[in-house]
């Protein structure tokens, strides 16, 4: 299977609000280089890096506004004196009369954000637009009649939505991906979204429309982030209802649970025939995920990749969270092992 | 004029993230001490502690879930393991298909909040509950005759609205004053909030409701915290049209244009005929307070004073924002001298 992989993640190096502190995101440029290093180690295929595409490729997944305040944010923040890293602090609540764009960056940063856990820094465009490069080099080549790809992306993007960023995720890569595979011809698209946490954004985005189907395996948003989306009875709207399938999980969940609702992830995939199947693969599922609580095992991805192989459609990869460093390599690639039937 | 204290505020001391890193909250104990001390130091009148109170005294400007929430915070938080000040991290972002309550502290967090600046600690609940103790003490004194008082509240509250926190605030201590007066007889109440930031908590409780008007004279939303409401044309809703008037003012603001708002609040006071009158008393309108861009100096908050004063009505004096610790308690107090005729 061929990996695409640029060295630009590394532009993004964030931080978070835990325990109390502020310090170094779990999200980091770690995580990338480890995939990379077991994609290498386990022979996985060719690695290319990813063909540039004119920001306009993100619009449709996103919104024009969304995309000029993202690409704008740093300069803004640094043109008030501040030199930290950006985190939004205040939000639009709920039930408020009208909302409107505000003109200072504090005010947009909240208008454009769903948490404070995605940090704007000196690099995150670049790093950010390069990772949504590689899912939209991934889903090209899948178009050229390539049979599947891997995109190794960093930032993640599946809890970004139509014009909010949030929980590390800033350009939705998968769904950006979906979006220009539409526009190149494609009738139907499915994003099947393993990462434990609900893909939010992705359920966003399409909610309204029934040519991509949207279907997430994740932990309760009772107990679980990102707390608001992600329960079962969230199907889908208009001409959508029905092509949005979440499928929440219980603490402690293994792989038994986890295969049978990938197995009806399977069924729904099959009718809805996809042109082409995007995978927003996490693998926060593994046991020791520091933020997380199923009970993934390293050989129950093999397992995983061998199901989503037998879906049989084209199948474009899109690298998601997982936050155990030592671990995500081994994990994400057995995945992709088990696709190719090397289990 | 008769002040009424709790030493009980200094139970809620929080954290805030700025520039960078988590530090002491700009809305600190020392602030109400300096106020407490200019009080005395002025000879302002008698000070009494607050009378106690039910929490369901709360209800009515707030939810029951949000008050339970906010009593058991610190309880559900602490029973995860951790030890630092929650601080909510996640909301609700607008455009969700629906919206529950979260089981877990986090996800609550999130749900009853409007930014990341208000943190929980062990003392929070009863310094909130105590603040809003003096706001309800001294609306039963104007109930009972006395023509003005004032309550030395803190932590403050016209940022939080009917079940959310923000802005440093918890219990909207000026609306649950207005709500109780109204319980007990009075058929209008006015509130005049003259802090620098908009009431956006205030507004909302009673946007819909024409027994209450609000007014609020703050800096631009566009460019000022709380960023999403504040607007001129938020004007009320249902029976509470016309009954909300917000004047946002630009930088840079002096006496001169501050004047010109209080005048037209005035008037609109005077027409509706409040039984009482409740002052939000903010003095971050100061020249040269830290997170704020108004210049009033330390003796136009005595002609602000003067000015409420000529209004006539039966005045609760609720304190609310400023964060320039050496100069809020002249500032504030300079107010209630000039409401007296002491300037």
């Amino acid at each position: 299977m061929l990996t695409i992989y640029s060295s630009d993640h590394r532009l993004h190096h964030g931080v978070e609000l835990k325990d109390g502190a502020v310090s170094e995101s779990f999200e980091k440029p770690a995580r990338a280089e480890t995939v990379l290093a077991r994609v290498k180690a386990a022979g996985l295929g060719g690695i290319i890096g990813p063909q540039s595409y004119d920001r306009s490729s993100y619009v449709g997944a996103h919104s024009e506004r969304y995309i000029e305040f993202l690409a704008g944010a740093w300069s803004e923040w640094i043109a008030t004196g501040r030199t930290c890293q950006a985190l939004p602090l205040v939000w639009p609540v709920r039930g408020l009369p009208s909302i409107e764009v505000p003109q200072f960056i504090d005010g947009k940063l909240g208008f454009f954000s769903m948490d404070a856990g995605s940090p704007i820094n000196a690099g995150t465009w670049d790093a950010v637009s390069a990772s949504a490069n590689l899912a939209l080099t991934g889903i090209d080549r899948l178009s050229d009649g390539t049979r599947s790809a891997f995109a190794l992306c960093r930032p993640p993007g599946h809890h970004a939505g139509r014009e909010y960023m949030g929980g590390y995720c800033y350009l939705n890569n998968a769904a950006i991906a979906a979006q220009h595979c539409i526009a190149r011809g494609a009738e139907r698209v499915a994003i099947l979204d393993i990462d434990f946490h609900h893909g939010n954004g992705t359920q966003e985005i399409f909610y309204d429309r029934s040519d991509v189907l949207f279907i997430s395996i994740h932990g309760d948003p009772a107990v679980s982030f990102p707390y608001f989306s992600g329960h079962a009875n969230e199907r889908g709207a208009g001409p959508g209802e029905g092509f949005n399938l979440n499928m929440p999980l219980p603490k402690g969940t293994a792989l038994d649970q986890f295969a049978t609702a990938l197995h009806h992830a399977g069924a729904a995939i099959a009718r809805h025939a996809p042109d082409a199947l995007i995978v927003s693969l996490g693998v926060d599922t593994f046991e020791d995920d520091p933020i997380s609580h199923f009970r993934l095992r390293t050989p129950d991805y093999l397992r995983i990749g061998e199901v989503i192989g037998r879906f049989g459609a084209p199948t474009l990869f899109v690298m998601e969270g997982g936050y155990m460093v030592d671990e995500i390599g081994v994990n994400a690639v057995n995945v992709l092992l088990g696709f190719e039937g090397r289990a």
